[in-house]
């Protein structure tokens, strides 16, 4: 058996949201700055123009509503490099939570699924099927935009005052990264205002494990009085029982004197109700809700 | 002749500068941010502490003297996946460096060099060769680091609480970027450090190309008289005489009457003193310079 | 719901299997074709030995049990660059191997165990846990080596006779993406080895999806007769009827006029039985197993 | 003094021939291989059609002309990726040809030039400007390929029968994979077709040395009679003095006792006649156009 103890859906949510907040301030603080136009003429001192180089890119950029930069930057592509990365973050952070629901959404585990809007996801020959498809299109963003910051990245060895190859390779690839980003963080729009959860299958597929992801909670307990190799002895041996005959933990330690010779009997009766092992799951949520409230300013948050 | 006109090598290191100047800006804000405890247990909830979740792991991030973040991460890996980005964009614009010197050294070339520390670049069988192994190590860490970046980011779409294979990925990754960025920046270091300079090859450089990078020059000062097209159809057949009978720009276009009508003489007289065809680099230069300087705060730059 | 028709485990490890063997093919001929002597001299031309090169070259290639090249390929890496792309594509279909397991393996699934080796994939504090750590190596080792190829196939373009920065990034890339390929191999050799698989469960986790993967099935019966559309709609609205009201799509569909007038009743009857709805999936197994037989020769396989 | 010793342009094509030809005959190796039908229905058992399915795929293939394969491959991309690698090689095998290429175009090195085809190449501003456009767009491609090829091979690690954004993510791989090599293709045929050689100046950058990159040579003469240490040191000292005054080789050896004890003076006197230290360039061009030669077949190439 794999499963680990239960958590809250409401902090697995959080922890989406949060990760996508801090990556989306990075990607607004690198979009700002990338903002800055380009002027420098054929080797970047402006010379066609004489004295005239700044005030000529100052009105241009006046003109495009960019910032005006302290000098040429047509070898120097540093600020849409950490706009192409902080894009890749944010589709790593929208992959992140495309994965956890395309898992959620298994037939198998059904504690989630995307609503199918009209016409969305139905397949050509099989007319019970709903597939994931804003899942689909997040993965397969956060599965392209990755290698295509790289692309970006060595890229950035560029030739004197003007690359040759590096600079035309940047064309399709800001295109791609943008296009992608978009794509994810639509894909994810759509997928969460959608998405129908199932409290009683979550409820169900804990039940499902014979209270074996408990196990961690009365071993904590024995520890202190046995031991923790001879507590952890015991469970193992308890889950391994658990597997075998199919029975709920909760009943083979019941059976075990070296347990109940130590635990109160409402500790076996309560072992697998999951919200009593629930650790600070809604201490942690509530945080991560704050920290992604955009008008909150906290300690781990960039000032801006 | 693929040559443009000529720039200054004050604003291009300035332009070096700057460029470095704002991804070390970068890094080490990805850093402070990064350095923050993971401590959930199994599941993200430190169940196993029941409510004191919270105070151990203040206490150990307190021990360890990171900050204490809002949530678990153990599936959330954006933080480092920003600490990554940001040494793959120090790492370009530290191999851009690294390539325009490796390109100023070549034989043919021969505008600097990077000075032979002792027992350092020699060959084992060319008495005379001096290896740029500086520029080399930087620019095989800038051929290394953009696709470990990108491997960081793929491995961001991590399962549930607790990824598998993806977190497990990122071990190498990590230790590869931090030790190819620190390699590139030592290397950089080095080089900058003895780096040598010859400001006469420099102008014997631009001398060899019998004036036609000035071209452009002259091209500003006819359209305004003869348009632009008509302007640029004498330079074109000015530069080609360059080439075919080695003579210099001046010299043809002092032959050229519908050149000679609209220019003073003093303008071919002076036409190929480098000093007067520099634009604005001196200005520019003057702001990189203050731009890098770690003191000031300008408009582009963040604020900490 | 997601799920498509039943596919057998044969079939599935058949097709694991012959994408193995045609990669591992592809790694066998790259592997071969790389081992060839480099002897060029410092510019390709061993002029240090004179008249002597190619004998000189030889003798080595002999004494290193190294074929001997037509020319001198310290710029030409293509020869590893095929052999870095196929340990890339053998990692990627071992990576596949791994993440079907990981989701059979998943609590929910729980067709597949990796086997428990003593001491490999327990956790430190739950005693009932199993982690697949098999199938986590070589995922992680697939999420690395895509990336490191790409480094490879970037330094390809190397300077002249002798590359400054691509030859040198070669040294780590070569060796993390040997190691990582072989790690991937071990790994799922040792999960190939101790997997259990439970039919049971296989035949449960069908049987629970009440037999609306079946759908296909009837819609495919019906088609002839009420065309597509119509089929499909009928389907559609039988199946919506078994997710919501908990009954299984023969029950459902055995109170249809539309469908019961049209189908014989033991077509119904058998409906639901996986084994009669599995289409060539024996004759696909039978081939996929004889093309990966390392004996056999076959005609979409290459020939040696 | 970075040079070595010459080596000619016969050989350098040469080897950029013979690894074009051993990237393009595994391209078109895996090419053909990849051209097989995917028929397998929703999950690969083609159970919709009965006991026709193989019949139906067969004769699908047929039609497209396509081979017919053992099974779905609906989730082993290993054909493909294949393909795709293959696409790597060649493009940075291109790539390699357009950086040799355009660092000889360098102003400062001017051994080559990229025929200016009309309307190709020309600055907007600057008329005497012709850009090695071919070279950019080959090196463009280079730096794009790698990636992408990695974001193929990260995508093959597809769940179960059909996979969830992996899948989808190969689209816009594919396309941009093989548009980039054909671009690179394209390109490098046409600059090949326009290429000038000036081999006037490859003998003036060698005399340009001073003769140092004969260096060499002398102290595989003389380390015989003096060991190799002492002969180094001489040579060093020598190329020491060639560069600061100014001098060359051959007479700064020849006011040198040590030296002229031990070497005939024939030796000095031809000392920096190129064509003297070629050492096998002939052979190994030869060796390399054999090779290339589509009609031979030799021991290191694959046979089909």
């Amino acid at each position: 058996l794999q499963a680990a103890p239960p958590t809250t859906f409401g902090l697995k949510t959080a922890g989406w949201l949060a990760a996508m907040q801090r990556s989306r301030k990075q990607l607004n603080n690198a979009f700002r700055k990338s903002l800055v136009v380009q002027f420098g003429g054929a080797s970047g001192t402006v010379a066609a123009l004489g004295r005239h180089g700044l005030q000529a890119g100052q009105a241009l950029a006046e003109e495009l509503k960019l910032a005006y930069p302290d000098g040429p930057w047509h070898a120097h592509r540093d600020r849409l490099a950490q706009l192409m990365c902080a894009c890749g973050v944010v589709v790593g952070a929208l992959g992140k939570i495309a994965r956890d629901i395309s898992l959620l959404t298994q037939n198998e585990v059904g504690e989630a699924a995307e609503g199918g809007a009209e016409g969305r996801g139905g397949s050509s020959t099989m007319p019970h099927k709903q597939n994931p498809v804003g899942c689909a299109l997040t993965l397969a963003a956060a599965s392209r935009v990755p290698a295509l910051v790289s692309s970006f990245l060595s890229a950035m060895v560029q030739e004197h005052e003007r690359g040759l190859g590096g600079w035309q390779a940047e064309w399709s690839t800001v295109s791609n990264v943008i296009q992608a980003t978009g794509m994810a963080a639509a894909s994810i729009a759509d997928v969460a205002e959608g998405l129908t959860i199932d409290p009683s299958r979550m409820r169900l597929n804990i039940e499902s494990t014979y209270g074996v992801v408990f196990a961690e909670r009365v071993a904590m307990l024995l520890s202190p009085k046995l031991g923790r190799e001879a507590a952890h002895k015991i469970l193992a041996e308890a889950t391994r029982r658990c597997r075998e005959e199919k029975r709920r933990l909760r009943d083979v330690l019941a059976g075990m004197k070296e347990v109940t010779s130590h635990l109160d009997s409402s500790v076996l009766r309560d072992l697998e109700i999951p919200e009593q092992f629930l650790g600070v799951a809604g201490a942690f949520q509530d945080r991560l809700l704050a920290s992604a409230d955009p008008e909150r300013d906290g300690p781990i948050r960039e000032k801006e």
